[in-house]
C-alpha cells in the first residue's frame, strides 16, 4: 500500500526503518534490565540513561525529568491518577476537546471522588483563557490542556494557561498544569521548559517512531499512583523499554521542533504554506466547508498546526468519503483512531459544529514524508468524490 | 559479555533476535494504526489478531480474552484498579511475597479507600490455602497469588485457590482472582483456562521477547479504570504496539509450557534434574544454606521452578556475592531488579527467614539457552568465592 498517499499522520506515522532498525540493534546489544546491577545490567542502564539524555537535550529539560512510559495515554494516565494520593481528591480541569486519553481518564476520576469540570472552547476550537479563570477554584489541582487539539489542529494557548495559573495562585498552591503535546512535540515549535507547565505527555509513534513507548515529562518529581517495581524514579513502572527509549530520542532528535531553531521553524513555515494552499483550494470546493470555518480565512492559519485540517463535505458522511478515498488509495480518517468504535464527535460538539457538519467531517493530516505532489493529488481525488454528490 | 554465564533471568532474558527481527519486520509492514479503518488500518489490526490469535491458542484460552498491555506490570495494575470502579471499594486479599507489581499497587489502593490485608506463607514461601479461607468476608472483591515466587522460585496452590474460592462463594459473588503469572509462563507448566481463575498477568522479555509488551488475560470483560481512546475492547487505552505482540505471540509459541505438551514436560524435567544437582551442590558447601531451607531435601523440588534458586552465603552479604561473580563475569542477583534501590527483603521476610540470611542471600536463575556446563561453571565460581569466607 501505497505511504504516499497516507493522510492519517495524527493516527500514526510510518516508522523511519533507518531508526526503528539502529534501535533494534542497540536494543539487542543491551539486553540487560536497566535495574539489574551487574555490568549486564549496567550497560541497560547505560544506554536508556543515554536514551533519556538525548530526549532531553532535543526538549530543552532536565534529563531527571524524563520519565519514558509505554505512550501518550499512559503519559496523561500518570498525571492524572497522581491526584488520588490526596486525601481530598480536588476538582481537575480539563479542556472539553481533550482526546480521550485525558477526557475518560479524567471522568473514570469521579468514581473516586474527584470533581472533573470541562473548560469551554470558543467557536475556532480554541479553549476560552477567561473562561478557565473563572473556573478555577481553591481546590483546583490539576488542569488539563492539550498543546495542539487532534482533529482541527487547533493550536491551544497553552503559555497563557501557564501564566494564568501562575498568576491565579500567587501566594497558594498552584493548580497542577499537564500538557497533552502529543500532536505538538515534532510537529509545532514547542517550548516544554515554559514556567508554569508542570508535566507533559509524548508519543513517539506521531513522529515516526515505534508503536509503544511515551515520554512522561515532570518539572518537579510527582507522587505516582501507578505502583509496582519503582523503575524510572517510581514515576513510571515495569522494566524498560530499551528499543523504544532509544527510538524515540532518536525521532525526537530528527523531527522535535524548537522555538530557536530556524532551519526547522522554516520547514514548518513552509509545511504552512503548503497546508493553507490545499485549504483555500478545499474551501473553493461546492459544498466544502473547512472546520471550523474561521480557519478558511488564512489570516488566522497562525492558531492551527499545518499537519491536520478538519473539512466537512455536504451531503458526504464522513465514513463515505473515507471509504471512497479509501478504494481510490487515499487514506484518511473521521475523527480519532481513537475514537472509531464511537460515532460520536465530541470535539465538534464541544465546539459548537452543527450535527450535519459533525456528520460529514473527515480528518487529513500530514507529516514530514508527505509531498507537495501527494497533497495534491489528494485534493483531486477529494474534488472527483466531492463532485459526485455535489454537482 | 558472556550471555552463557548470565543467571539472571527472573530480571530478564537475552532476547532471541530471530523472532524480535522478524517481529520487526512484520511491524514495520503493517505500520498503520490499528484502529483506523481505512485499508492501512485494517492491514495492521489483521496482523494484531493474528498475535492474538497466536498467543491465545498457545495459552489454551479464546483470543477474545487476551488484551495486550505494556508488560506485566500494566497487566497487574490493569486487575487491581477496576475495583476503583464500584461505589464501595471493598478488600483485597494479596499474598505476603507478590511482586512489587502487585504489591504496591494494592497499598496505592488504600487512598482511595481500599482495605488490603496480606495473605500469609509458610516457611516453604508458599501461600497457606487455609489462612487465605479465614480471610475471605463479604467484602472480599479481588484476590492475587502469583503463580511463581520471583525470589525463591516457590510455585504457588492457584488451583487450589481457585477451587477454593469458587467453593466458599457458592451462592453469592464470587471475588475475582488474579494471578501474576510473569515467573511461571513459559516457565512451569501452566493452566490458564483452570476454571476459577479471572484473570492473569504475562510479560514477552522473561521469556526471550522484547521488553514492553504483556498480555492480561481475563476470562470475562472487566470495567477498566485505566481508560483512554478505548483500544484492546476498552481494556487497555494506547496505540497498539505491534512489534511487541507479534514477538511475544512467537515467544509463548517457543517457549510456553501447556500441560499436555509431553515435549515441553519433558524438557522442563530434564532441567528439574540439572537443577536439583545444582542445589545438592550448593547446599553442600559450608555456610550454605538453600532458601527456603526445606529445598535441599529434593523431594520437596516440584514446590520449586526449576528456573529460580535462592540461597544464602553465611559470612558473605549478597552485593559482595554478587560482585565478586560479576567480576568473574557470572551475572546474578540478590532480590528482585524491580526492588534493586530498596535495601528490605520483603518476600524473605514473610517467610520468616531471619536477618543474617536474608543479607547474605542472592538468586540465580535460569532459562532455556542456560546450559549445563555454565552452570557446572557458575558452581565453581560461587564454590571459590564461598571458600574465602567460610573455610
Amino acid at each position: 500500500m501505497n505511504k504516499e498517499h497516507y493522510f492519517d499522520w495524527a493516527a500514526t506515522s510510518p516508522a523511519d526503518e533507518d531508526i526503528l532498525q539502529e534501535s533494534l540493534a542497540i536494543s539487542i546489544k543491551s539486553w540487560g534490565n536497566p535495574s539489574s546491577v551487574h555490568q549486564i545490567g549496567k550497560n541497560a542502564a547505560l544506554v536508556l540513561q543515554e536514551a533519556r539524555s538525548t530526549a532531553a537535550k532535543v526538549l530543552g529539560v532536565k534529563a531527571e525529568n524524563i520519565y519514558f512510559t509505554s505512550g501518550g495515554t499512559e503519559s496523561d494516565q500518570i498525571a492524572l491518577l497522581s491526584i488520588l494520593n490526596k486525601p481530598q481528591k480536588g476538582t481537575v480541569l480539563i479542556s472539553s476537546i481533550e482526546h480521550p486519553a485525558i477526557r475518560e481518564q479524567a471522568l473514570a476520576l469521579k468514581k473516586c471522588g474527584c470533581n472533573v469540570v470541562q473548560i469551554p472552547c470558543d467557536s475556532k476550537g480554541i479553549i476560552c483563557v477567561e473562561s478557565l479563570e473563572k473556573l478555577i477554584t481553591n481546590d483546583t489541582m490539576l488542569v488539563c490542556v492539550m498543546a495542539v487539539n487532534n482533529e482541527t489542529g487547533a493550536i491551544q494557548p497553552i503559555y497563557q494557561i501557564a501564566d494564568l495559573l501562575k498568576k491565579v495562585s500567587q501566594g497558594k498552591r498552584k493548580p497542577k498544569f499537564h500538557v497533552d503535546c502529543v500532536q505538538a512535540a515534532g510537529k509545532i515549535p514547542l517550548d516544554l521548559n515554559y514556567d508554569g507547565i508542570d508535566s507533559a505527555a509524548l508519543s513517539a509513534h506521531k513522529i515516526c517512531g515505534p508503536r509503544g513507548i511515551g515520554i512522561f515529562y515532570s518539572k518537579n518529581p510527582i507522587e505516582p499512583f501507578l505502583c509496582g517495581g519503582g523503575q524510572e524514579k517510581g514515576i513510571r513502572s515495569g522494566t524498560e523499554n530499551l528499543f523504544g527509549a532509544v527510538a524515540f530520542s532518536k525521532c525526537l532528535e530528527r523531527y522535535f521542533i524548537k522555538n530557536n531553531d530556524n532551519l526547522a521553524i522554516q520547514k514548518y513555515n513552509e509545511q504552512v504554506e503548503i497546508t493553507n494552499s490545499f485549504i483555500k483550494k478545499l474551501s473553493e470546493l461546492k459544498g466544502c466547508t473547512i472546520i471550523p470555518e474561521n480557519r478558511a480565512n488564512l489570516e488566522d492559519s497562525s492558531l492551527y498546526s499545518p499537519w491536520v485540517i478538519q473539512a466537512s463535505f455536504k451531503n458526504i458522511p464522513g465514513n463515505v468519503m473515507l471509504r471512497a478515498l479509501d478504494s481510490k488509495g487515499f487514506f484518511i480518517s473521521t475523527g480519532s483512531a481513537c475514537s472509531t468504535k464511537k460515532q460520536s464527535r465530541p470535539i465538534l460538539e464541544a465546539m459548537n459544529v452543527n450535527k450535519d457538519l459533525r456528520e460529514s467531517s473527515v480528518r487529513f493530516s500530514f507529516g514530514p514524508h508527505t509531498t507537495q505532489k501527494a497533497i495534491d493529488e489528494l485534493f483531486d481525488a477529494v474534488k472527483e468524490v466531492n463532485a459526485t454528490f455535489n454537482k
